[in-house]
């Protein structure tokens, strides 16, 4: 018996060859809920991809969805740039008390348009106006957006062609464990910014996510991200920390950088700020930065009021107390001692693996094997996707209210197509 | 009798210095349906502002509406990153037939991101890598959006200034009506291009809006955009059209470049391209142009379902026949007579007006003046905003789907700011 | 009987490709004397080309030579950066006594390398220090130099293709006659500094050459430029007259702009500073504009003595009273009757002529004739080059000391290679 | 018996507040020749600073100065532009016999105009039109003069803050000795390479000083070098050795570069290439990139023929054989064998010393000494500068024809001064 491909006609004919994820994946999906998804033809596909880490409460989470019909119900303000609603008014005083107030966080917080890219440019028009730099340092295989200004500061070659100009007012500067464990860290950043005669052109800020998600799970010590934050202090330069990807509690925490004890000048959230997948981002800053006039920045989507909705029953439900934190510590030890497992196996040939929380990196010694497995967990019904600038690594990204079992079910499935992969 | 101040302190102390329309419109918003607001303390406001654009059906369109919540119920894919979905696959089915193919409009479809400025800026991307240039030019007082590309494009020198890096590769040429009326169209740009000494970095795009909505209401007569569009073929640069806020029927016809007979090599879409204010846009171009890698340019809520759904049924609703554009063309005309009474009243004091379809302009000789009238314009109820690089313009923007009924009430309440602000 | 061609093996075998007048003029010079060179085959030419207008006092002027060799005898300093010497306060006293305050004019003196592009790049760079902008207008078909600062303010695209970079910063805008002449001067470029829309940076500087000697000998009115000065004035902007090529005399008064009655805040000479073709040159500017720190711009070579001691020689025999300026007329008048009757024939189809006291241009409609007219001038004794971005010039650049009997020659021998060029 | 001011007062008033060695050496000099300068008042000097490495043949070297008033009095071609001439095929020839065919070195020369940065810019210019890409990396405490292109690859901070424009497209590496001593060479620049994700725009050419003047006399190993230029062949970088300042013999051989054995793809020679103290530079490079086309890098003095004649004098007269290497050689032990005992001393608090050839660097833990030190060496009747970022090192670069007794004097002074300056 044959099977007949996907119908997949009309993302052939007509979407443009940029069109990615859908070749991996070459299916069309119609439903999900939770960590599951549905495809046409009625197949179920368990989600350790989670949006890219937009899913963090997963797919279609039924208290928001029932906040969020409700709203649409009573015709509630959808479209709202930056007026005042009281969709706007409840996700702040949520955010404030929930999130910020418990962390004695003292940030502003600007909504900068609903994706992240368009919150890191934010962030760096912020930093520059604030110093008067143009400079910025950014870090090997960071990833911060598509556009000019932030893919001025994200390391990936290809991406970066595609800008069609030469990218500028950026500098990479080694991620922890970038060199070989034995260079001290900052020993050449520090030396540049302290020698006069160094030809760094003074940054107004740094950019850091605490864990590279797209550069291949990178996961940055709790003590090099304080000596940056003190580095950063003590040569007059911003600290941002990127926060869309491994914000909204996944390595643990709601802020990624929590562990670490630091305090950033400028934060950025997106992905999971919504809660339900619906685009939205916030910037977030000390108040002595706030130097911003009146629409300086905008956006049309910047006011997606239904976002705010999900966004704010997301902290209510998941953030009033301190139990999201501890399970998804939880959950990690569980991924932890999978991979682990995994990689004591002959078949995953030298394979390790890092990660934090709910963000785990399987890296192979053969780059080309870490497809292979996305693709056989595929058919197996797992969705995995890889990261690294070779694509050399398995990315787990499961939601953060999978369940255990789940959570072995696709473990399960995960080593299953390492070994089938030989 | 007092009336208490609204209770706006979440916004004032939390939120960042940059918000702006609700300084202008200073009540918190709660509900909304077709072209009327309510604000919590239950006074109703005619919306002539539609979401700068996003909201060409009204507030929560009741069958978008339907629409929505139906999908949202049986957990439609919500975020879909660019994988295949069948809510996506819907929408480009709808798009192909209801809209480029009657209008034989060859494009490939691209989602580059939900946000105007992303597909802005996945626009100039393509031009740039298929020319090999990096130069562009756009128009005065063109807006493009805030991301660092988009901005680069942009003729506001306050917004420009938020940049914090000098920004460079775009050059703008004089917009029609520009300049004194005598120079003809063209002369200055065809000589540079023309001349091997001129030293205008070769472009590889124009970058236009058939009507400059937040410029000033600037409408581009069709001969020149016929003109624009032959030079470009002439000297080998690809013609941008940004239709983010004139498509989508704002000028009559879908695509507000239609009225001209030119077919641009790329388009831009967004704002209401989703129907109901949900954050949507597309990049459309000519296959040829097609020449992306797969994920040389993505984003995280590219594939924004709800929206895709509402977006279809919007297509499906309104353009399935002319009706629309008739309708749009109607309403424009009540609207133009209108502003000629104004105009001819002593209390205009030589204002004139401009516009096309359901976009119009009313300036004013006192540029101080269009601020005060829409101020006086919110406390009798209609929500107006200004436009143009000294906000000397009123910018009259309802929904397509005003009734003659609502649009006569706004244009008189709009008469009588106009009366009293003398 | 043949003749063997020249001996230019070395020339061909071992210097770079980017050699360019050897191979037009293809022999080897040995001596020269006023308006002569000969050859090493003891052949004579007549110079109308005077060093891209290095030579204005001829080619080894024997008054200058007899300075400069009895400077070499003593042991006079020769390369003196920018220590205190006596030949450098020799030239200092004299460039005040009979340049500067003859003509009011208030100027400090900067020597900022011995060439015409790091001139430019200091004035551009003093500019932008002063004003804190980084945008410099420039105009269609300037030229100011090859290095990158220097350069991005040049129009000929070709030379600039040569940067490797994308050359940013600069905004060309219209010569005088560069359009159909019915546009008003400045019309553009003053609507463009006034509209906070136009998408214009605001620039530092305006750049200009009084006569655009490669550009194709375009020669600005005295009304033209006075207005570009008052625009500037108006609008912040420094004037800078880049004098490297017209001044020293060539179009009659010491500097190009006194016709004009103008004072530029800045001002760059090179090329005939020296008098007798040694590398020097100078940066002049408004004395409120020197916040240069102590060596903040330098070059090894800004001290060339020799150079000051010619340079001393030239302005005391030949500026201290007004006699060259008159000559200089004279001699231009003589050239224009020559040009006139040349432009009249037949054979000169269509040519038309332009030019300013001793710098004259005759431009052909076909853009080939100019070159071979030169080529048949060199066959016939006579050194002329082109000018213009399609070489589409004759451009007549004779020491200002050539004599009445000389010039006669000379365009007799043009007028031939006019006429035998059909 | 009081002693009047130097009558320094037309440098005061009309040279720019840019000047600066005549602010350290205040007085006015007025002959020179060999080791010694004297001022007008008569007092003799001793020079080691060699017009800043400008004049390795001493001031006034009687043979070229022979040379040159023979070729001036002769009424040979003085500015040539880039036409053949008699006495610039007599320099290229002896340059192709002297240095380049004993060296076995193919190179294409190129006169890019006669100052160092000029031969700079054109030596990026074309590694960028070769390799097609925009950025270059440089070394930290680079040098490469003051215009955009070279200084935008300079490190000092404060020359790079004298652009006005941010400088980009240029990136800092280590140079040797810069970090701990620990990290292995290159470990930083080949990783970034190496990575698709670092960030790094792939350079087309990486320029470097084997030793580095202004810097603070930072020498590089051999194997240093050959590390480089191993690392550039890899990697498809173009070498470009910046020998300005240290060739000409000032390290003992010809090139700098000789010692460790590698042929760079790209030399830039200037400062004492003339052998004068007159403008002059050079642009080498391997045949196969000469692709510049005819004119497409120019400058009016790249043809200064007095320096052609005074360039194949000095080559004549000092490298047709290995005398003038063995003597440098043997003068740079003198020196050091001084510069330990001065070290050794008490007085000297710490100082320690470095340098090769004639090019050596006294540096002090007080970064304030080393003015003080060169102050009090002029009061003494030696010039000497500073160099370094904060200006912490005596310089000594005295003329490569210095006999040992001058020697011994000069190094005495300096003893004496550090002494008397504790």
């Amino acid at each position: 018996m044959t099977i007949a491909p996907p119908a997949l006609s009309v993302f052939e004919t007509l979407e443009s060859e940029v069109r990615s994820y859908c070749r991996g994946w070459p299916t069309v999906f119609d439903r999900a809920q939770g960590a599951r998804l549905t495809d046409e033809d009625g197949r179920s596909y368990l989600d350790f991809f989670a949006g890219a880490g937009s899913l963090n409460y997963g797919h279609n989470n039924p208290v928001l969805k029932r906040a969020l019909i409700d709203y649409l119900e009573r015709d509630g303000i959808t479209h709202g740039l930056d007026m005042a609603t009281t969709a706007k008014r409840s996700f702040l005083e949520t955010f404030q008390e929930v999130i910020l107030e418990p962390r004695a966080l003292p940030y502003k917080v600007m909504f900068p348009g609903p994706t992240g890219t368009n919150a890191v440019e934010s962030a760096l028009k912020l930093a520059r106006k604030v110093k008067g730099r143009e400079s910025v340092v950014s870090f090997t295989n960071a990833f911060h957006g598509m556009s000019l200004g932030s893919l001025a500061v994200t390391g990936n070659a290809f991406k970066r062609a595609g800008a069609g100009i030469p990218l500028v007012h950026g500098t990479p500067m080694p991620f922890d464990h970038y060199l070989d464990g034995q260079v001290p860290d900052f020993l050449w950043f520090e030396r540049l910014l302290e020698d006069q005669g160094s030809g760094l052109n003074k940054p107004a800020a740094v950019i850091v996510e605490t864990v590279q998600g797209e550069g291949g799970i990178n996961v940055a010590r709790a003590e090099w991200l304080r000596a940056l934050a003190d580095l950063c202090r003590r040569q007059d330069m911003l600290l941002i920390v990127d926060d869309i990807q491994m914000g909204c509690g996944r390595t643990g925490a709601f802020f990624s950088f929590e562990e670490a004890g630091i305090t950033p000048d400028i934060v950025t959230l997106s992905k999971s700020i919504s809660g339900y997948g619906l685009p939205m981002s916030l910037c977030l800053f000390r108040p002595e930065l706030d130097i911003w006039e009146p629409g300086e920045h905008n956006g049309t989507f910047r006011g997606n009021n239904p976002a705010f909705v999900t966004a704010a029953a997301a902290l209510d439900t998941y953030w009033a107390d301190g139990q999201m934190e501890k399970q998804t510590l939880a959950r990690g030890e569980q991924v932890e001692q999978a991979l682990l497992a995994i990689c004591e196996e002959n078949s995953a040939d030298g394979a390790h693996y890092r990660g934090r929380g709910l963000v785990w990196g399987l890296e192979f010694a053969d780059a080309t094997r870490a497809s292979k497995v996305c693709a056989r967990a595929f058919e197996l019904g797992l969705l995995l996707e890889t990261s690294g600038p070779a694509s050399q690594v398995v990315k787990l990204l499961p939601p953060l209210t999978v369940t255990p079992e789940e959570l072995d079910e696709g473990l399960s499935v995960l080593s299953r197509a390492v070994r089938e992969t030989v």
